[in-house]
């Protein structure tokens, strides 16, 4: 059976990255895309990468027949995505690719994104999107909320470390190397070439990025306390991939063994075997999700470094993971492709 | 059916490519991996990025079982390659991804390669495996002999217009920029990270680059007379990707529609309309080679730019479309795979 | 004795490259900085690169004492730049760094740059600021314009052959690779790291880009004739550095002996020996420009290699070089940096 | 007054940026180079970046007459230099690039280094060539040894702050990004541009790099009492340059303030304003290190990040700082170049 998907805000980096993807899904079919500003372009225009593909023209959300659509991927900017979302089908299958949906709580919401809410019924409604943590709501899910790329990759790392009560809550710094397309298409002078190609620098520190709110909700959850982590994001002269540095308190060898033991049957989380380190090389391109422990000559220390491609596993992979959930499709349906290297 | 597949040599770039795309190949199966110094070891620690694949371990050449085998890449250095073959049986389907089989002049393989060839029946038999102008003999062919990355951009621009006779013949300049990874995993400083990055430089120039020999060959076969075209490969900072500038003699207005109409259903070549032009990036990891023309201020010249992926369209994905045609499977299976960008 | 100087547009990279050079130069020092949209920040704040410089803020150019200068460099955006100019005291001594003097014919002026000139008779007084070969005129000189970068490195190669007459002025091809800096920092997507790190493609093909008015004027006038060259420009991902390869019907070991000749007393032009080729890394951030010339198998054509780097010797460097021959100072002096390798 | 220069090992990239560097120098002329396997070249052929300059030949270090050398770079290999050094006049004044004089205990030197020290008395000569911390010993000294350019990068963020008693001496992370000319001109696979180019990743983790040695021996001392920090260097995909995030316990304004105070005459330290992040695109080619703070959102922790040019401040610029020292030489001499950016 093949459903009929929908992507709104097809003409940045996610939706480009869903359109990708859907392209050998074998039981997805794009039906409509929609572009704001380039509303009657084609997607060959916009983005030329795709030009093989026979895709639908860029329309307006309004002129979209929602009635055939199966499911649908919000890929729209922050704070636009909850005035459209509360726009479309109550019973619509929503796939949401923003900020919008992450925080359960509207005050939380408020503080991390310095206004009030728009949609706060849809907000309740929705499940947040780390697919292995999450599966059967968002299996019964109608509306899903991707989660950050920093966010994910943090979480891959840590949940199960705070689940297993194998680390110290209050010793918990990520440091996390990231690449440039997680700022999306935007027009700004530090994402130029000529500027971050050899600029490496930090960016949001001391506790101001807003992915924190996801960690925060999530790791306070898991713990059944309070969690607060350092988080400081750097941006490193690529393209694609986040590298997370993770310094933890805590027995290095259980460490890994609780890692390797939660994610030893989920299809797109590797644990490298104790002392290996993985590279964000090693993933470009696809799902996966490469994980390694070290010990520290400190005794009692571990470091955890997790890697994956903040446009597949950190964003729009994992929203078509999510949606095969939804539609009752394998999970992994699509997602098989193998990194792309060098 | 699912076909068993051998790669030997699998430890290097190209070998690393065929297990990518193989990995979702609906109808391959990759039953033996040959490493060369590397036997003994798991893909997994050679490459890194293949770990969620359950692959067989690099062996010997030696130790392959060939009559389990429906087809075997070999994606050896140059050299080695005839050597190898030789030794193979001589019911085997190969697909040959090194320099060894692209000369049919035994006289023009030493001039260009410095030595005699070693299999010179071998060489008589191999087929060319540009595969849009070779296909019925592709099918038919036991061992076909995988064309140049350079050599293949620049067929592709001008094949079709030396056919029609569009262009001037004694008045062809290739100015091709090439990304690294078509040098291999090799360990040299011209290809190291620091002298590389801001590094672009020109080699091989002047006629001397073995990919002429191809040129020679095919454009004199379609010409019907000697043609020597002039070639300057250059080495860009980039990974993936051949960006080859066409300088013609010719009506552009012509040009373009010999190249439209030419591959007009072909479903790898995508030719441009009339003015625009194509970048590395819309290619990259992916089987297509796109083309565009444009008209140059002085009368009666024309540019063709064509851009395609060295390690895919220009040496791995080739070699799958042409095993595809071997094994009576439609030519595109596992090939559709979108670019990666950004 | 030290020259006081004003800067007319420091928020931009070749004003900044300016200041760069300036840092070390001994006989000079900045009084007066202008910054359109920034004024009032300090450069600091601008570029954080020059943070350890006791520099003026950021001005309106209205604000500045211009009797208090000796020598203003017009680092101004294209058009701006006439207007600017033409409010100046008419005996200040100006090196501007934009196209707007660059054209000696207001005809041509306004074909290529689509407008009228607005100070037709300062663009009648601006001397051609291409040093090696204008080096009485503009130390002569009140207004000198600054030659494009492109337009530079290609003249580099190609005036002492067609001065010389030893190439045929009819069949010259410029292939052009550049680094992204020379486009300056606007904020255009194909200037992204995003988009840029795997993308070369060429741009303004055909005899669409503006540098070739300068080619027409300059080849024509040392010709005698018209001359019309092919010229493709091409962006390249790096940042700073532009190699021109330069295709010409001619006898390789004249057209080498010819530039040697030429250079040969140049302190910032080095010919290297026959069959040598030139890079990019190795003119980085500094005033030099290595030419190479090859032998094609074609007899009777030649490769003439040439790079700069487009901030330095095509656009800062070749400035302050020429306000050096204005102000009476020793050519070199400032300028001898090495280049930065890697 | 010229002082006349010796450099060991100028094959390396150290080796080039000494040349590069003293190229501008005022009182320093380059009189003998060696280059162990490429003696009786030029070093515009090794270095065509060089090929301005006029310079000795690369010689064999048994061929060089000391008794004309006033001063000597050693940038030879570890291990090597020792022995080399140990052979060489002890009246010559040394500045060695090396590790192999940075520890002072024969015992920590065999402990990182894995064998015993080949010069035990030179080890306890040399003095350890962190300029702003030892200026009297190094001025005095004969034989000082350059710091590791990690360690260097980690002092310069921590070394007050230990000093000044405003952190906890337990809870220290240096997560250190580099760029890849700080592992040299070697011939390594993950050096290659097509592995790197994506590739970020930590290496020598979790207290097993070399230069823990140099933090452990240094940051004890300052202390009086052991310290072991963690450290993890990662790879970062640039050529030049080294961003340290660390992260401590202690009051950020006070640690703000001991950093600023410390560094307030310092002519090349540059402590930005409070919440101010340096980039490691603003040293670049120069002998600056910019160092910020920010205050965590988690009480009494804080972020210092440091950022300096390996090949410069971190290692030959700094080798300069220290030899216009020990020549009494104003110690800026030569080396006010402002950084390279774009």
């Amino acid at each position: 059976m093949i459903h009929r998907i929908a992507i709104l805000g097809a003409s940045g980096y996610t939706g480009a990255e869903l359109v990708r993807l859907i392209a050998t899904h074998p039981q997805m079919r794009i039906t409509a895309l929609s572009g704001d500003r380039k509303a009657g372009m084609a997607m060959r225009e916009v983005f030329p990468f795709l030009r093989h593909l026979d895709l639908p023209p860029l329309q307006r959300i309004e002129e979209i027949d929602f009635s055939q659509v199966d499911l649908c991927f919000c890929a729209l900017p922050h704070a636009t995505s909850q005035a459209v979302i509360a726009t479309l089908p109550r019973d619509l299958r929503i796939v949401d690719l923003s900020a919008d949906f992450r925080l359960r709580d509207p005050a939380a919401y408020e503080r991390w994104y310095g206004k009030p809410h728009a949609a706060p019924d849809l907000q309740a409604e929705a499940v947040y999107g780390l697919t292995e943590f999450y599966r059967p709501q968002i299996a019964a899910a109608r509306l899903v909320a991707g989660t950050g790329c920093n966010a994910a990759t943090g979480q891959y790392a840590l949940r199960p470390l705070i689940a297993a009560g194998v680390i110290d809550l209050d010793r918990i710094v990520i440091d996390l190397k990231a690449g440039v397309s997680g700022a999306g298409r935007s027009l700004k002078e530090n994402l130029l070439h000529a500027e971050l190609s050899e600029g490496t620098h930090a960016y949001s520190p001391g506790g101001t990025h807003r992915h924190l709110g996801e960690f925060d909700q999530e790791f306070s959850l898991v713990a059944g306390r309070p969690v607060a982590v350092q988080f400081t994001p750097h941006l490193s002269p690529m393209n694609r991939g986040i590298l997370a540095t993770v310094y933890v308190d805590g027995d290095p060898a259980r460490v890994h063994e609780v890692l390797f033991e939660t994610y030893a049957r989920e299809p797109f989380l590797e644990v490298l075997p104790f002392g290996a380190l993985p590279s964000t090389r090693d993933i470009r391109g696809s799902n996966f999700c490469h994980i390694g422990v070290v010990g520290d000559r400190v005794p009692g220390r571990a470091l955890v470094v997790a890697v994956l491609d903040n446009l597949t596993k950190g964003s729009s992979g994992q929203a078509i993971q999510n949606a095969n959930l939804m539609l009752g499709i394998d999970e992994t349906t699509g997602l098989m492709l193998a990194p792309v290297f060098p």
